[in-house]
């Protein structure tokens, strides 16, 4: 039969640290500190198993926790020597929820519960303090009607500032004993006319109430939409912990306070925190007092005078600087502590890894494997590769005012403020006279990139994570909401919408791509800055990863910046954006517009030297690393224009008439894009496309081994292709183009002809692919798409609603959705090294950048990632994470 | 080594049947005839395997083959006492292709090759007939400059009939010797002037230069059209034969024919044919002199007065009636024969499989059965199950004259003809005015069904096979083509072009839905009848297979088709079609503009009571049997207006402003929306559709059992889910629904809740869907669209090219793609299998009518296929027939 309280205290603590799924974070760790003879109040935990027994049986209990809870109070009054609603010598305790992750959003804590008209007189007694045990009574009521009787807790503040006011008083702590006895009378009443029942007075009925209080608000509105954020499942649920009060509010010999074993901020090894003396846990997080200092070399810093803990308590201080080293010893990571100290006497209620910066996690990590603490494994696994993004791109300045109008996606990480713009040419045009501007679309499209890129961010209202305008803002580093779905436009006036605020253009916005929110003006952003620890973390990951981190980019810029982050070569070059530029989409369109073979020609003879431009500026800067390049993939008509002005230009340059042109465009369009006339079924039907290609790509090569003496590896890659003879006949026009160019300058090219595994059939069918290929990069964006059949340009309606109904807990566009595109990919990866064990696999889809999915495509044993500039350092750093798991 | 030629005859015959693949059906059948003691003029083939050389070593022989020619022709000249190249006595041989399947557009045959000046002359002194030499000689010259040289043959007929007209003949037999010997003369000269060289008169140079033509002949474009038309894979390659020649040209005691072993018409087992007296074979098909019966009485019912074979020459034609006889004994089917008499001798020059009408097919296979020829399972194997669409549709005339104006593809059998309209509306009105009509349109929408059912027939300028037009009108059994690529129009004018044609509404059109002929002005058709002959197969199938067939429909029209076709229950209802009447569109449009739950609700509300009425038309047809009813699958944008006056209406009748109306438009609208927002992601996200859905089905089927004392079995079918949560949570609101009915109707109702298998993820992880679903139906449309992530409404832009190039040989959403999405079918059965044994398994795509894929879900062990009523008997045959076949 399963154990559903745990018990913790001097007599004896059954469980431990390691029991955190059961006990949750908070018991487990009272648990641990009791087990280990640290000062902790006496407890018990109700594990997580009651919660879920307790949703899976219509809000009942097991049968026999009642009296186990019982049995664990009885431990608590033995080693506290008090009784649990005796008048006399009353028990109190504490009943605070504890999930496996901190959860903000769920029901905190209830305090001094086991108060009642008795029992507090004799508190009053005992004590020999009536201000003591009604203040302490009062505030019990007010938070157990709040948050077990659902009563607003605004109506107590407004009694107590009557009464205030009516005594001429601005401090609590001036009431008397008399004022709070009457503020018991008065709450009381507003507990009875509000909740239409007395406040209990019977303590068992508090202790289940409160219980029941914590396990009910695992499934508040606020606790799920927390855990949707967060990835936390339902099931899981919470814990209830029990615990003797200690008070810090008995006088000048007591305190309460919070800490850090190290700064979370800058990771510095010092101790960090605030204490106040004579105070309950909660008056240090209300702020009415301003709490101290711990210590006396961090009072002087602040210039302060009031006495530091250090100062004003040294013995105890001394205790807890000991207990400090004591858990950072023990748990090998910063804590996060909570202590109280009574009457002299240091009570430990809480200890947990601390939250940290980026920064201070870094330089932490690196300090404590230099201090033998951790190894270096281990200091390489303590970093969130994607809080790095708060190292590369510039964040809000959390101190700064905000006015925020709405939320998207996170779409691309780092803050940017400018002026609003609505279109691609203006924003450009803007930028070029030096202003910032934030580029504001209903979605974006190829033909936005020159905006794009000289926007400081992107706003739109359609499309999700990995829609257009994503993952364009991320391969250039710009930040990007993405999906607002407040947003709406007036094109006419060119006036946008966010719920009731109405914006012009250049009025000015603030966008945080990496929480999705928008605020209205400027808000001050940081500059990113890495420090030397980063340095010596990404070198540690270096040495202990084994997949190689490549990057996805085409333009010198966006190559350039990955491999100052330490890319290893690109993994994907998309040779589409080469053609949006002005000069090109005209020859582009022309080609589209021919109505033969020989037409499409002449037109693709003029991309020939600008695309073979394209392809030297990047080999050079990629020179002696391997370079994939995808032949052309989106469909024609993402080349076309949209209006009737610019088509009849179109006609007018390709010679046609308007008529013909738009019958062209009518042809071309399509119903599902997606599903189209796209990838390699262009080089297929147009082989003179992957021709001209393939001749730019050769004659780039051997112009750059000719000036630096060596040049990159170029790997074509076919895109789209679910069979093998498609693959078959671009490589005839592939080898044709490397033959005539190696024929005519006398070079030797080195290359692999390879293909993108993007559709569900060239995985199933990948070993017949591997005849052909010799490479594969994992297209996961589109396997994702036709795997689940979920358009992600579309996906919007609905994705949302299908995390909340743990349908896709993660977005399967963020995260690898493993049990079906992961099984893809681990057929391809199977399929293709049966049929060619030296196959190169690689993956190059978004999911390259995101660290569980990396973890995945480690386990399944791919060579490489390739991902967005920005993402190459939390790329490198998941690959060393993945790695290091695997071997363990 | 490979053995390159196969010597036939007297002497030894190297071949038989059993080597098509190597000997092409005509050289296989002269061995196996040859084996078996027939009279056949001796010969040779070389193979198939010397083709796939020619084209493999750039249109190059093997190197022993020129040996082993001459060694096959040396058996030849034993044979007959003659000798190639031989002055004296030439031996004069035919060379013709033979592919393994016929195939018409190859080059077909070069006759009395080996003639030359000085064996022409030899031929004559020999046979002691100038004319017979002459007139051979010169028929040889036309056949080998035009197939061989590429010489117009036009300019020969040109001289012939100059030299009859200076002769004042009509008859060529009138020509004498002399004029013969002149015409070789002048022919040589055209020869000459046009190939810029001279007739070779080396008969070796001749033999290689017919073999040369043949392969060459495999590529040409009508060859590779017919391949493509027909799924003949280019690599099979032809072979080449290469026979005596036998003369029915040399006076009355010779003749020549072609037979059928039955009336390949009717099936009637008797003797069919046509012969002329003193002719050569090409004078029967030339149609110069008309052909007379070979039967007594087939002359007599003819009524006919010129002797038929059995008269003119009965003891040949007793021989070639035992022939006949002994044919069919040993082929055990009905033959089609070619045979020449020389000289009161009888030669069979061919024999193979005839060609018969889908009628003939079924009463022969049900007679032989019936004689003891073939087994009952053979007979079913007989008889394609395509060719019944022949029996069930109207057919063209075959003798009306018809002026072809295009062509599309065969979207949906049968004949039509009408005035051409170019919208629903329209064709509604004009039928109700009794008129036939035509629907021509760029493609159609569910907005167009009402038109189209109004229709005699519709063609489209675009789509493919399962376009919405192609599975709209099989499932009403009207006539399509779709995908007319020549098809424009001028909307202003109401105008449409066909290439050159321009043609108004209410012109009259024809289209031919089994081939995609579309013809100028009205074709005479000829209404479908069903003989005892075809009861009887259709019962012997039934017996003799193992899968259920069920139909897709959803009006109470269809599903009494497919009933009196032998529909065993439904397998698909797509609910959506119910809701696109007009008064039902009202409420469905209300629904999707409002803002809450509430307002969708009340618009429900509405469409409940249709939406039941709906159900219990056709669950009265389908009382007893199973009904999978798919809740509603297509994106919400489907059901609105595209144009704004309309909008404004659906605005009116909501409540809303227009302005409201057109945002929500735009928020509908979708980039993908085959990967968009539909499925069950509508139940999920709008779960009072689903319930709705399901209280009218429920109410439906207590209200039906209630009246019939017997009601259906509803399946309810959760289209397009990847996940098994997504099936959970519409089971909830279904089975309330289910539990409401019951206990308001005190009816108990039997019913199953499954789901459509139409993504990658739902096969891979049909594991874990099977735990909550009872029954699979694979939905392999969306399945082949996600899989190969091709878009079956853009296909058309380079599907043909495909087939062309044999990426895809067949189109993969006509015949299922066994390696890729078969794949998946496989899987999901297999781990459906494996989580629930006993889950029910069928599948509902338009491959449920392909008999090729059919066989395929025979051998994964499918339950049962759903497919288009009018395909019914179809699947009923092929379902026998993949069961047979799986047995042995």
């Amino acid at each position: 039969m399963a154990q559903w309280v745990y018990s913790f205290g001097a007599n004896g603590t059954d469980g431990d640290s390691s029991m955190r799924n059961l006990l949750g974070g908070k018991g487990s760790n009272l648990a641990e500190m009791s087990g280990i003879g640290l000062p902790v109040p006496p407890g018990f935990t109700i594990t997580t198993e009651v919660c879920t027994y307790f949703y899976d049986n219509d809000h009942s209990y097991p049968d026999s926790l009642k009296k186990d809870v019982a049995a664990a109070i009885a431990l608590i009054e033995a080693e506290t020597g008090t009784l649990f609603a005796d008048a006399e010598n009353p028990l109190l305790v504490s009943v605070r929820s504890g999930a496996r992750a901190s959860m903000p959003g769920m029901m905190d804590t209830v305090l001094n519960l086991g108060l009642n008209d008795d029992t507090a007189a004799g508190l009053a007694a005992r004590a020999d303090d009536i201000r003591f045990a009604y203040d302490s009574y009062r505030r019990f009521i007010q938070m157990y009607a709040d948050v077990v009787m659902d009563v607003d807790h605004g109506l107590f503040e407004d009694v107590l500032e009557d009464m205030k006011r009516a005594r001429g008083i601005f401090d609590d702590t001036k009431l008397t004993g008399a004022d709070l006895q009457e503020l018991v009378g008065l709450y009381k009443t507003i507990v009875e006319e509000e909740a239409g029942t007395a406040f209990p007075q019977d303590p068992w009925e508090q202790l289940w109430g409160a219980v029941g209080a914590v396990f009910t608000s695992w499934m508040n509105t606020r606790a799920k939409t927390y855990r949707r954020l967060n990835n936390i499942p339902a099931a899981w649920g919470t814990a209830v912990n029990v615990q003797a009060m200690v008070f810090g509010n008995m006088g000048d010999d007591c305190a309460t306070g919070v800490a850090f074993t190290r700064d979370p901020s800058t990771g510095e090894n010092s101790f960090y925190g605030e204490f106040l003396i004579n105070a309950q846990g909660e008056d240090v997080v209300a702020g009415i007092r301003t709490p101290l200092p711990l210590t006396t070399e961090a009072r002087r810093k602040a210039g302060g005078d009031e006495l530091s803990m250090q100062e004003a308590m040294p013995d105890v201080f001394n205790q807890l600087d000991a207990v400090r080293i004591r858990l950072e010893a023990h748990y090998c990571d910063m804590q996060d502590l909570e202590f109280t100290v009574q009457q002299g006497r240091l009570y430990m209620l809480q200890t947990r890894s601390g939250k940290r910066t980026a920064e201070a996690a870094i330089r932490m990590a690196v300090e404590m494997a230099d201090e033998g603490l951790i190894s270096k494994d281990e200091a390489i696994c303590r970093v969130d590769p994607l809080a790095l993004d708060q190292l590369l791109h510039p964040t809000l300045d959390p101190d700064a005012q905000k006015t925020l109008l709405t939320r998207g996606l996170p779409a691309s990480p780092g803050a940017a403020c400018g002026q609003i713009v609505l279109n691609a040419d203006k924003a450009e045009e803007m930028a070029s006279h030096g202003h910032q501007v934030i580029l504001v679309r209903l979605e974006t499209s190829p033909e936005d990139i020159h905006g794009m890129h000289a926007a400081a961010g992107i706003l739109t209202a359609r499309g999700g994570m990995t829609s257009h305008a994503a993952v364009v803002a991320r391969g250039m580093g710009r930040p990007c909401v993405s999906g607002s779905g407040d947003l709406s436009f007036d094109e006419v006036s060119g006036k946008i919408f966010i719920l009731g605020t109405e914006l012009s253009e250049g009025d000015i916005l603030t966008i945080d791509g990496s929480n999705g929110n928008v605020y209205l003006g400027e808000v001050a952003t940081i500059q990113p800055r890495m420090s030397d620890a980063f340095a010596t973390l990404m070198s540690w990951a270096d040495q202990a990863r084994r997949m190689r981190v490549r990057t996805n980019a085409e333009t010198p810029a966006d190559a350039r910046v990955a491999v100052d982050f330490g890319a290893e070569g690109i993994g994907l070059c998309r040779t589409e954006h080469m053609f949006f530029d002005s000069d090109r989409i005209i020859a582009m369109r022309e080609m589209i517009m021919a109505a033969d073979t020989e037409g499409r020609e002449t037109a693709l003879a003029k991309l020939l030297p600008m695309q073979r431009q394209d392809f030297m500026s990047l080999f050079e800067i990629m020179a002696g690393l391997p370079v994939t390049i995808r032949l052309l993939d989106p469909p024609l008509h993402e080349f076309l224009p949209h209006s009737q002005d610019e088509l009849a230009e179109v006609a007018k340059a390709s010679g046609i008439t308007l008529e013909t042109a738009r019958q062209r465009a009518i042809k071309l369009a399509e119903s599902n894009p997606m599903l189209g006339h796209r990838g390699c079924r262009l080089a297929v039907t147009y082989p003179e496309i992957c021709r001209m290609q393939a001749r730019a790509i050769f004659e780039a090569v051997c112009a750059i081994a000719k000036k630096l003496g060596t040049a990159p590896i170029p790997e074509i890659m076919v895109p789209l292709a679910a069979t093998a003879r498609e693959i078959a006949l671009c490589k005839v026009e592939i080898i044709a183009a490397a033959d005539a160019v190696m024929a005519e300058t006398g070079q030797k090219i080195d290359y692999l002809i390879g293909t993108m595994v993007e559709l569900p059939r060239a995985a199933i069918c990948a070993g017949e692919l591997a005849d052909e290929a010799e490479f594969f990069s994992f297209g996961t964006n589109d396997l994702t798409q036709t795997a689940l059949g979920i358009s992600r340009d579309d996906a919007g309606a609905f994705l949302h609603h299908y995390a909340d109904a743990e349908i896709y807990p993660v977005d399967p566009f963020v995260s690898i959705d493993r049990d079906g595109v992961g099984a893809l990919v681990r057929l391809g990866v199977e399929n293709g090294k049966a049929a060619r064990p030296d196959i190169k696999l690689g993956i190059c889809g978004e999911h390259g950048g995101d660290p569980d999915s990396i973890s995945f495509f480690e386990e399944v044993g791919l060579d490489y990632v390739s991902c967005s500039p920005f993402r190459v350092p939390a790329a490198r750093l998941a690959a060393a994470q993945a790695h290091i798991r695997q071997k363990s």
